[in-house]
């Protein structure tokens, strides 16, 4: 086996192009084996096998390769020091989902979220100018990344600083790419590209003695031939030289070009490179979609909430017809396909996009509409300002739905849902709400059709079956009666604990916070001199308890997430390293009574 | 005098062409008495005075406009009902120097950070559609806003919905503008556009009988035309109409296109209007920066905290030559001129920008640099995530200095720094500071030189010319002991109102809280059974108080904004408002001792 034998770039120098593209294929049914058993991003890794070796195999130990998102960073892994334990793929204390710096300084930045990579590689790129130092910075960017602003922003401040964009172009985000700008990205590829100089170049390039003599003339024809014929919309706004597209799958052609890119052929270039999602694995060629994230145990591919928020939009839209949706190109991941297809009018997929996809839901409110705008936890953080600054002082009728909240397992540091009760908590006229239960989701999603004020509706991948009544004044509901201790418990996680922990436990009052914001202050005022502790899958400061603590005079034990970031693990092992698990609880509970 | 006699868009319909350009006048001789009484954004209204005229005039009462920034405003607010009170302006109660929808609602949206319009615009056109209504909706967006990302990721959503986006192109955002696309935008406006075919058109509009007859025919000669003739590189990348550029100045001609644009000549277009800020006001015109927000009262119109930052940050990198600032088109406001001056290649003017510079420092703090990134605090509001993602999980040594905390007087709610201490306070890794005087302020950029871990310095815009001690250990400054009650103020403002209110009385202990996270534990530590009153010019929630009661047991009042968002008036009047002026504090304090 070659991969068992490349510990980093350096090993891959010495292969041939046929070991190369043995190394591909051993890749591939790595990546398989070891994602449908640990679960993880399955598609966009086999998508960039040969484009991550040339890439490696072309660039040195001093390059600096940005991943954006980072799920496609498996091949690099495996490449750099990792496919030993490369079995222990998003488990505790094993290899990071995403390009983590703390596991291998292979890794140059930390990435996770859309469209960062080129604000990250032109950063590292700067730096390297005013240090006055020699190397290459490569961001690798696929083109639902593009439909973020962050993208433009860094692309609209490169003006000349050497660093190269591989455009990883599979025509997908997450779902099916939307936006004019990225559309034009595949009409103007098809500018009168001629092969045949490339091809006469790369023979010129195989001769051993004239080589280097040749190469400078290669390099004007080449500079001429793209200044001439090639045009990419997007790209030449940006006065940034584009060469392509090529194909992503074809190693010989990947590694000319990189060779091109690396000897200064060009200075701040973009070369677009075609892909194909899943290449190498039927199921996941032909759905791409289902394949992008693969979860080895859940029914459709899509956990509970989902499929629960799924169908009550429907139904709420086919109660109001003031409903609609709103997603940064999650539509599949959080239940939106049936909305989407009822309701074809009445949805928007803005792509990846959160800031704007909070300001246009404020724009539809302003109008008498009904916005849910359904978002992952950790990426409306990228609408905080535009809650608070669209949203919240017009005071309009915007529903946050807002999934993956908590503790999220093996995706790890960079999409914990963690910060949520947070930054929403902190935002006047908005009410926070969580849910425990299915019905809890579901009566939470008609409540809302009348509330007339932000809202946000926070909910963990799954939640539970039991039966937990939502009282429309916002009152917390009571799950057990106990006398000495009061166990006010956030979201299903952390509920499912508490129940797990004092069950029958006379002493110990269960409490399913639905309102978070604001609190339940009538229950509070009856708390008497019971102890409470709260527990709440947040990081404490600006969380849960620490409000809860704010307006009572009781002795108030916070429980949650203490100031750090949580690296992957299985739910149940971050809860366990915070304290927050039936367990633990339990004994801290025993220590107070 | 017309102006007076003007109370909506509807009154404006009946004048000539010659008392619309006297109402230009009017309203120019009243922007610049008011503005240089209140202060106020002066340059950026003197350049709108046609092109709001114009809009006005043509437009309809259901038709709705969304001034991007909003600084904008003024002469809508003058044509639309506030020609009577604005000598009010940005005073308490008075007129909104912003586009506020509780004040009127002919201001169709709430503005104030950058590049939300067409954001909103399409959300507002969106649901018009959905809806089946018919109104125009029309997006004024500087050039400056282009260089903010949601722009980009709301015209990419575009994709046919009609809307018109009004281009106010004056090649300033606030001050010079900066990226390769706003740069593009100059370039490609060169186009060979042949104004006589317009000129002719003009002509048969004019003409009784025949012009109904006639437009048809016009209309598809203009489409024809612009179809082929006019071409901008940016919007094409977005499928968009493009029309222009016109003189913003002509009101004929601002007219006559506004009238294309609302009689369906084409769907979603861009009008591009060429503007001088300031104009009509020399000194405006001549240093359209300076003017861009005048303050009546402050030495070269800089606070005293931007001139001690940009001061020390000049020594700073003299110093050490890792320094690199970092500004979001700010430079001139955070007082970063002459580190531009000295150190060209060490500074980076990103655009309005703020994720981008947030990730785009993490990259150069990557690489071993000690960047600054100097931002307003309601600005940084759109780096929460960034901040979190980028430089927080991998614990880069950004330092963030944010101006303008705290309440900020006449801008009123769009910009108050009433949120960073909260939504800074929950994220891990991070710490966070506060100066209250000009030499605390100094020595912790000193500090932050050898610090190697992200950081915040959070500071108002005019800090204390008293001397008060900073402890590099983090502990806080005790500026009088005192028996009974401990006062916790956080940032010069409540500083001195908690000086103003007890300095001499000896059962107050008065505490400068320097550092936010981590607290000041061991003072704490120290309280014994002193009442302990937190003051914060913050929100509560998520706040300094908050996290404070949550690490004591004694008795702690927490003082600060309840969970509302806080309008314009003086900074005194909204301390006044919250309880936080020093006789409020005094009353507060007595009725404990």
């Amino acid at each position: 086996m070659i991969l068992e034998t490349i510990k980093s770039r350096q090993d891959l120098k010495s292969l041939s192009m046929e070991q190369l593209n043995i190394l591909c294929q051993e890749i591939r049914q790595k990546l398989i084996s070891t994602v449908t058993n640990n679960g993880g991003h399955l598609a966009s890794n086999l998508g960039v096998v040969e484009l991550t070796v040339a890439l490696e195999y072309v660039f040195d130990d001093k390059d600096k390769i940005v991943w954006d998102v980072g799920h496609q960073s498996y091949v690099h892994k495996l490449l750099c020091g990792r496919f030993q334990n490369f079995d222990t793929l998003r488990q505790k204390n094993g290899v990071c989902g995403f390009p983590d710096v703390e596991e291998s300084s292979t890794d140059a930045f930390n990435t996770g979220h859309a469209s960062t990579s080129i604000s990250a590689g032109l950063g590292i790129a700067c730096a390297r100018d005013v240090k006055g130092e020699d190397f290459n910075v490569i961001a690798v960017v696929g083109d639902g990344a593009l439909t973020g602003g962050q993208t433009y922003e860094a692309l609209n401040n490169i003006q000349g600083t050497k660093m190269f964009i591989v455009f990883n172009d599979n025509e997908m985000s997450i779902g099916k790419n939307v936006g004019s700008a990225t559309r034009n990205l595949s009409k103007t590829r098809v500018g009168a590209y001629d092969k045949r100089k490339v091809k006469l170049e790369k023979f010129l390039n195989k001769i051993p003695y004239f080589g280097p003599h040749l190469f400078n003339f290669i390099k004007k024809v080449l500079r001429a031939h793209k200044l001439k014929v090639l045009h990419n919309l997007y790209f030449d706004n940006f006065d940034l030289k584009y060469l392509g597209p090529i194909d992503g799958h074809d190693l010989r052609d990947l590694i000319f070009y990189f060779e091109g890119l690396k000897n200064n052929v060009l200075k701040s270039t973009v070369l677009h490179v075609r892909t194909k999602k899943g290449k190498g694995y039927q199921p996941a060629e032909e759905n791409p979609e289902n394949w992008h994230k693969y979860l080895p145990s859940t029914k459709d591919n899509l956990p509970v909430s989902a499929n629960v928020v799924g169908e009550t939009l429907v139904s709420c839209a086919q109660q109001n017809e003031k409903v609609v949706a709103i997603t940064a190109a999650m539509g599949h991941s959080v239940g939106l396909n049936e909305f989407q297809k009822q309701f074809p009018k009445r949805f928007f997929d803005v792509g990846i996009a959160e800031a704007h996809a909070t300001t246009f839901s404020a724009g539809l409110a302003s109008q008498g509409l009904k916005p849910y705008f359904v978002v992952y936890s950790t990426f409306l953080q990228r609408g905080y300002d535009q809650i608070l600054h669209d949203v919240a002082t017009q005071d309009l009728p915007v529903t946050f739905l807002i999934d993956n909240s908590g503790f999220v397992g093996g995706d790890g540091q960079t999409h914990q849902g963690l910060f949520d009760l947070s930054y929403l908590g902190n935002i006047p006229n908005l009410t926070v709400l969580s849910a425990s239960s299915e019905n809890q989701l579901k009566e939470m999603l008609e409540f809302s059709l009348s509330y007339n004020k932000p809202l946000a509706i926070r909910y963990t991948k799954n939640v539970l079956a039991k039966h937990l009544p939502f009282e429309k004044d916002l009152s917390w509901t009571v799950v057990q009666k106990g006398k000495k201790v009061a166990v006010l418990a956030v979201g299903a996680v952390m509920l499912e604990q508490s129940i797990k922990a004092f069950e029958n436990d006379e002493n110990v009052e269960i409490i399913s916070a639905t309102s978070i914001k604001p609190l339940d202050e009538k229950y509070l005022a009856t708390l008497s001199d019971k102890i409470v502790v709260t527990c709440e899958d947040n990081v404490l400061n600006g969380g849960f308890g620490n409000r809860v603590k704010s307006k009572v005079n009781n002795k108030v034990y916070t429980l949650g997430v203490d100031d750090k970031f949580v690296r992957h693990a299985s739910v149940f092992e971050q809860l366990q390293e915070n304290g927050l698990d039936s367990q633990s609880l339990r004994e801290f509970v025993e220590k107070l009574l």
